[in-house]
């Protein structure tokens, strides 16, 4: 309870950043578009004495095609009566064949990250976590080199170290579901430089982020920071995205980029791709913390702050 | 109406571009923020039979200060039935204390763009209407100097040459404004070197868009981008805004920059702050004129597309 | 020679951009690194009383691989004994087994623009010749639509039109050389939706440059904005390369991007992307104009301003 | 010396980046504009047998002001041979009245960090020099808050809390002279709140880096974010520079902006601000470990890798 409060604390009254306590929820929505969705929507919470925080909507193909929501909202004692709030909300969600979810900002979502060798993705998360910027709950690193352990276990978080060979992936993939099941909610690939299989991904269907080098042209394989050298790219960037089967063809959640030129070296170019992943990431992780991020086929609608 | 036919087919169905048709239609409040306003607006829109095509909305203080909220919603006939429409929503709107307007968006804005001896930003504003990049119309081009008649006139827009001293401005400003009366909705100062007074201004509040360019720091007065180049900034850029009483410090609708180095001498950096300039007011006129600016005391509230 | 008196005062004595006058000479050399190059250019310049205003280079390799060097230098009616310095590097060229060219900036390149119906390229180009921002000559458009004409033929530039068809394709590009033939010095391809045949190309290698969208990751094939948008990429942007044989993977010159999101409906990427495109275009014709670009494989060297 | 081989071998050849090795030297040099400058350079380094990797160099006025120069190059033995090619420079020096320094790219820069309460600089600062991206060496971190020292004693770097009020400020600035004396190279305050006085800075002039945020326009004075949010600022940044006496008004060396909107709150735009402040700030660091920037006027010329 000591750091929630100092947390609140910490978000004055100015901002538009809701304040995550335990009175404030979250809806959202997707359905096909139709008339009165909004109406029936802001009735309800009108009717549950909920007040809207923030409300954005999206609607493709001009209000004939998918309609989607997100509602941040203030009650009194809503956590005490969230699973009623459901309850009551499922006729109005049942009338637009609505998908949908409800959740309380004051609890914490909690994840895992995955890291290789390179660690200045998992040192990143691991720094907006402390700083309050994160608001989750990290709950295992999982690695297949043993590097990341001095860093991880310090700070109080379990440390797994998983070794995977193409023998061994899928024992490996079996140990790490068993050591995240019921443990979290969503996974961070943080530079994790295995491939995870559909099979392993069917367990966490677009709850998996991962982050990437993006260079206008792609180089996709071996060595893509040499290869951008060599074709002398003129921005180099990085790619946030959920991880389906079809690996990095995912739902994008964010992207940056930044300017280079022919004096930035292969070593120049990856250094400066290491600050855009650490970035990217860790908005992209951010805005998923604070359920911002609606799928809609493969691509993603983001509500940022 | 050829026009008006060859802008609906260039909008596919698969943009979120709301089609400027005769048939949509935009609601623009602001209000304290309270419980119910969005149920009330949804519901008002629902039983009048519009189809909400896209709704942006902005608290204040988490819900505890002023609301903003835009919609854009489709429905028959609505040009026939416009007047009885804003008429019905007369006591929603007295309800929750709002300032709102509703307007047609297949009903053209009507503008004026005022210049002096720099023609590059009447250029492109010229060069986006006739693209039909910006659903505006513009009326006439008020100059203090004559170079841009040869411009203008081929074009079928009238120019009015206005010669302006400090001695004979009321005359002039008397002028323009006689010109003006009735014939247009909002005006663009695009690099109009010449400052508008009080009196003027409160003809058009908030209907007048600026252009300046903004570096960092700022360089106030004379010859800014000999100064920005004596200081060796890296950046520089352009800020459209409305023009208040207090000049260059009404509300910033866009602003956007691009780096530079020693390299780049003043003229290198008149240059590209000619580009930025044009890029940053054309995307200022636009949101101006589909409605996508709502103004809360010195800032505004832009939902772009 | 008036307009050339306007372009010199135009230049600040403040500006490092070079004035583009009779007496300022460029030297462009690539050669294998090897101690002493800057000392023999640099002594040779000096003894042909040549002032160095402005010289860059770039080594590969930290000094194993190969050297590029641009300088801008001045020297008293350079012109009259052009021939004779030139026939005075040699020496010193064969020395180091340079490749190199000798130019006056006096002199403006002659180029011809290749467009299809999209002419926001062609008009920026145009604009920016007129507005002298581009010291250069176009001497002609070439288009396999006759939609450009209007645009072109009341500014004095001869318009060509000459349709393509896969089956006609060698005849036009035939007629396409024959008119190019000794008139130009480089073209480009503003929005050209033709491809070019390695025949063609051979005739002006790397002295071709096009303009082409650019995104992360990469589109390659048809309705690309289409794809980008289901995609939901969070960055649009273009690339200005040289074209070879491999058509859009030749060496780059310049790229820029801006940001969207899931609001930008495809309209809104193609209006945003035209935009990029014509600013891309622009910048990169401006330092080919300006002996600015070395390319060394596939990658280019550019010494901007 | 085992972390000199680890840092060249993370080096590799396909980098331009200069191997930060003892036998790598780096001549900078400021003087009035002449003929044979470049020659005389020239042909002083290969006359003793030293390799140029890279060099660059900018003139002012066209030729007609100030000359600056930075030459990277690569001789055997250099660190013994040093003091002998220095006394062999004076001559060519002295015959262009040359301001010039001549710096050993092996030996690393000493510097002291000072910070108050927030560490997200000191932090990026540290985390850069413990990957190698910072080739310098902290030999102290002072303080008017004893908040940081927790972070910073584990690295074996010693921390002083000396604090700071307008009273006792002469005896503190006093007291960090002592301990500075002949320990560092230059000082960087990584959001260090208090002012320093001219007195203080004249122990070392333009060799105190300071980062501050910035908008577009600035916000002079307190809450700087808080009237940044009023206005409704749509770019967000930070500026390193070096100090002088006055102020945030010295030499700019590095800037960026980001991206925002009204849904920015106040908190954000800090988030925001501080991402920012951690790159510009290490971005220049590095450019002045690496003596990548001299100074005319009050203006940077930066060659960046």
């Amino acid at each position: 309870m000591t750091q929630h409060s100092i947390h609140v604390e910490q978000d004055s009254a100015q901002t538009q950043m809701p304040i995550p306590a335990l009175e404030v929820g979250r809806l959202l929505i997707s359905c096909p578009d139709a008339p009165g969705i909004v109406a029936a929507v802001a009735q309800f919470l009108y009717s549950q004495g909920a007040n809207i925080l923030q409300s954005d909507q999206h609607s493709t193909d001009n209000g004939r095609g998918r309609f989607y929501m997100r509602v941040e909202f203030q009650a009194e004692e809503l956590s005490q009566r969230f699973a009623t709030l459901q309850d009551t909300f499922v006729p109005v969600a049942q009338r637009f064949d609505m998908e949908w979810k409800m959740t309380l900002a004051g609890i914490k979502k909690r994840f895992a990250v995955f890291v290789s060798k390179e660690d200045h993705c998992l040192r990143e998360l691991l720094w907006a976590w402390q700083t309050g910027d994160l608001w989750g709950q990290p709950v295992m690193v999982l690695s297949n080199h043993p590097d990341a352990k001095e860093l991880v276990e310090p700070l109080g978080i379990p440390f797994h170290h998983i070794p995977v060979t193409s023998d061994t992936k899928p024992e490996a993939e079996d140990r790490q579901l068993r050591l995240l099941e019921n443990q979290v909610d969503f996974l961070i690939l943080a530079r994790y430089m295995q491939i995870v299989t559909p099979w392993f991904l069917s367990h966490y269907p677009l709850q998996v982020i991962n982050i990437h080098h993006s260079f206008l042209p792609a180089f996709i394989g071996r060595n893509p920071y040499a290869r951008a050298y060599d074709r002398g790219v003129k921005l180099i960037g990085a790619t946030a995205h959920y991880v389906t089967p079809q690996l990095d063809e995912g739902p994008i959640i964010e992207q940056d980029v930044h300017r280079v030129d022919h004096r930035y070296g292969v070593e120049d170019l990856k250094r400066l791709g290491r600050q855009i992943e650490r970035t990217v990431l860790v908005r992209a992780v951010r805005w998923h913390l604070e359920d911002r991020i609606l799928v809609h086929g493969n691509k993603t609608i983001v509500f940022p702050s």
